[in-house]
């Protein structure tokens, strides 16, 4: 029997961009964001920063972003039970396509490349559930849509929120019992 | 309204791979193979030929592939009223993503980047119609498949077969006249 499918989003949900954009904006400003300013929106949604999305664009961006915790162990954990695919809107970055598979290849070695979905718009994408950052996707979604928490998404209330990858777990277990 | 969608095979429905594998095969072998030998595969079907496949790993090869003749003419009327999702299944060609990135820009500018998709098993894509050359992507679709001929389908019979562009755009005008 086919099981469930997963859409798993990249950015902000297993791979971490935040860091580097905190980087990039102390490197052109001299000084740390604090959270409160960029919350409810990115860091380059601050007045004046918009040239730090540039960054996006650029060849090595995607290659070396962090792990988001934990999040290696569930996915794997997971697809014991549901099939997993990675749904990331790489399309907007043509820099971002041989970063974004080798970064898989390297921290989601497990993942095959038949599971790997470099798109634009999710609309298109059928599965189960899907586990993104952005409220747009899942508003197009026709399945369950979990939301990632993220600096610009914390303001949502119309999806089910998982604040880590522990959440995760848990909301999944919970799903397991109920499909049983 | 949302236009219905259709999903839109590149390699040898868009975009003709088979000029680059006959070439391919003469250098190799110093003849050119006849269409009957592998009617019902593909070039590199044939025996001792196996190695010719690997040239879909290099940098470049699907970089200057001739464009299927009339189908930049045909997507373009079909965009009134359909919206047209690129899913190609490059997710196995890691040196293919800029070659095919830039050729879809290259021949079919006015498709935007959203409407783009690289991926591996298209199980996952969700639309209302679907036109591949494979059939094993056309059996998980749960829209309309459309096979498009190819030397590797001509025995397929499960599916309702397109032979160029002049049937894709006389399919979809019955379809449009349906609909209305």
């Amino acid at each position: 029997m086919q099981k469930p499918r997963i859409a798993l989003d990249m950015d902000e949900v297993i791979a971490d961009v935040q860091p580097k954009f905190i980087a990039l904006f102390e490197e052109a400003f001299g000084w740390r964001p604090d959270p409160e300013q960029y919350r409810g929106g990115k860091i380059y949604d601050l007045p004046g920063t918009e040239k730090l999305r540039e960054a996006l664009h650029l060849k090595g961006f995607f290659a070396d972003l962090p792990v988001m915790p934990d999040s290696q162990e569930v996915v794997r954990e997971l697809m014991a039970d549901f099939d997993i695919y990675i749904v990331t809107a790489a399309m907007e970055f043509r820099a971002s396509f041989e970063d974004k598979y080798d970064w898989l290849a390297q921290h989601f070695p497990f993942i095959h490349w038949r599971n790997i979905i470099f798109c634009g718009d999710k609309s298109v994408i059928r599965a189960e559930y899907m586990i993104d950052d952005h409220v747009r996707n899942l508003r197009t979604f026709e399945g369950k849509g979990l939301l990632y928490t993220a600096s610009h998404n914390l303001a949502e209330e119309a999806f089910t929120r998982v604040n880590d990858w522990a959440e995760v777990r848990a909301f999944f277990a919970e799903e397991k019992r109920r499909l049983a």
